[in-house]
């Protein structure tokens, strides 16, 4: 796809305080560690069951695309996975979640320590989602923009049956484009929303917000998903961004037009995704609401984490079922969750 | 009525900056100017025509049901009124609308004055709705609890022809009530909610917010007001919550298990209020939103202003005719508002 201008690493699902709350316009810095893990492996990195660690945080949308691509795809096994504690500290992501504050495969407290095992006296910011090489302890990538591309299309071979094509070749350039406008609009927009330092350059990312929900809300109503007739790349893009929007976009980043559960198109796309094996089984909202609302003190400096919205929304009848589409196109839904990686009670609506 | 625990004067809209927020919980401190205008004149203030000032800002709820009371019972030309500037500045609240700085009638820059002129060296919290002597200039009383029931009993003669019972002697008792647990939970309750210092007082607060709006979506299913079948003074204070509910409760104070618009019963109650003359008509939601998101800089600290949410729903039919009930008893609904008084665009639906 193409790139967009902006990416991630120091971004604020970087470097666990507040960054890019300052002064100037919030701009989501470029990646740093660009690295590609191919089946041929000519970055040094070939694609290998068992070799790489997947850590990401449960809070941060450009995590959670992975975190979907990966149970859609039942790169479960081959890829294993590792889960920050949803609050940083200031060195970033930590593996706090575990009793004894190390990643038990990685034997690490800090996510910071791959940077560094990588690239010595590495000083940037440290980001999720990255794939960390097993062996060496080495960061191989912090991509958030092609890490779930090449999921879907390098890591092939380590494919469950059944799988679903989510980059299918014949419809790139059309997903590519509902891509763009999704990461400008919406997945960025609502940062650059809810980080702006001043009452125009809010109002400017909302109203595009809202101009991208409109535009999607019509595509939407008589489509089930945004390219094609399956799902793909493009609509887990669109929903790590939709699954947080009553939670924390629309309160917290005063993203507050209209609830995206006033939406009737755009609320039933999402509820369907959620109900979508592979979806919902990776959210966890009690992650997501106590890492923006704790973490971003700049912008809520009481540290109240709100009780609500009323989740139980998410689990209702949705009906989109009645416009056809094939989820899984000639493919079948992924196994249940496995055991150890199941949501636990408290981040389930 | 039986006289809440705490009430208002250097509360939040009381004095200026973030009064209330700190590290106690948040407490509504008790008035100090509790004199009344009565018929009789037995505090030393008469009801007369023309002789006093209703001093408000339309961003405060406190202030807002005086505003309804008045334009109800047709008081305009007997009491006039001065609106303030919804943001405060270290003085509270001040005439900064008036192209001099001044209000014209009583000259003065800063109601605080008016506080001093009742009381020199007179040093709390200086709170709206304020009542103001305007031959000596001097504050009468900014006793919220009582204010309005004083308008509708005590200035009766002053009424216009048609004007309703707000206080009906034979529902007193059920008005109490009703007030009473509106009083505590959403009127008070959202500001426990949003000035709480501690996750567990937010919590609580929350949770009464939700259980008293859940009481009264029951209550006011298949009746159209909450006490009789008549507009009383217990919808004129449930009215002032309600219509800022989604605008700033929701977000800003965290009252976010749903919004008013997601409650299909109060949601078309407080809208057929709402398109009530006498209760829209002295809405201004401009004045709301600046207020609470400026001046509460410890919740707010970036001072942006929330764009959302729409407003156009509050005009929208709400069919509650259906259920009967006659608005204004044998009365009849208030003439339009008066030239001068007329909510500005930017802050109407």
């Amino acid at each position: 796809m193409s790139r967009p201008e902006e990416s991630d690493t120091a971004g604020l699902e970087g470097s666990g305080g507040n960054a890019g709350y300052g002064s100037r316009p919030f701009k989501r810095s470029r990646s740093h560690f660009v690295d590609r893990i191919t089946r041929d492996g000519r970055d040094g990195w070939p694609v290998e069951y068992g070799r790489y660690r997947l850590v990401v945080s449960r809070a941060c949308p450009w995590a959670s695309r992975a975190l979907v691509s990966r149970r859609l795809l039942g790169l479960d096994d081959a890829l294993s996975l590792a889960v920050a504690d949803p609050i940083q500290d200031d060195r970033s992501w930590r593996f706090t979640l575990q009793a004894d504050g190390r990643d038990p495969v990685l034997g690490i407290r800090y996510l910071a320590e791959a940077y560094e095992a990588r690239e010595p006296g590495y000083s940037g910011g440290v980001s999720v989602p990255a794939i960390v090489d097993v062996p060496s302890g080495e960061l191989v990538t912090n991509d958030f923009q092609q890490i779930t591309l090449d999921l879907a299309t390098e890591w092939r071979e380590l494919h469950r049956a059944g799988a679903p094509d989510l980059y299918p070749e014949g419809l790139r350039e059309e997903i590519d484009e509902v891509m763009d406008g999704v990461y400008r609009d919406l997945n960025n927009g609502v940062y650059r929303a809810g980080f702006a330092t001043g009452q125009r350059e809010y109002e400017d990312a909302y109203r595009e917000v809202f101009r991208r929900l409109d535009l999607l809300s019509g595509r939407l109503a008589d489509r089930r998903y945004l390219v094609g007739d399956t799902i793909t790349e493009a609509d887990i893009r669109l929903f790590t961004t939709l699954v947080r929007f009553d939670a924390v976009y629309h309160g917290h980043f005063k993203c507050n037009r209209n609830k995206l559960a006033e939406d009737p198109v755009l609320w039933a796309y999402a509820r369907d995704l959620f109900q979508t094996p592979g979806f919902g089984d990776t959210v966890d909202f009690d992650h997501i609401k106590r890492h923006y609302h704790l973490v971003h003190s700049g912008i809520n400096p009481t540290g109240i984490v709100p009780a609500g919205p009323d989740l139980s929304g998410w689990l209702t009848p949705h009906h989109r079922e009645q416009l056809g589409g094939r989820p899984f196109g000639d493919g079948t839904p992924p196994e249940p969750v496995r055991r150890g990686e199941a949501i636990p009670e408290a981040g389930r609506p």
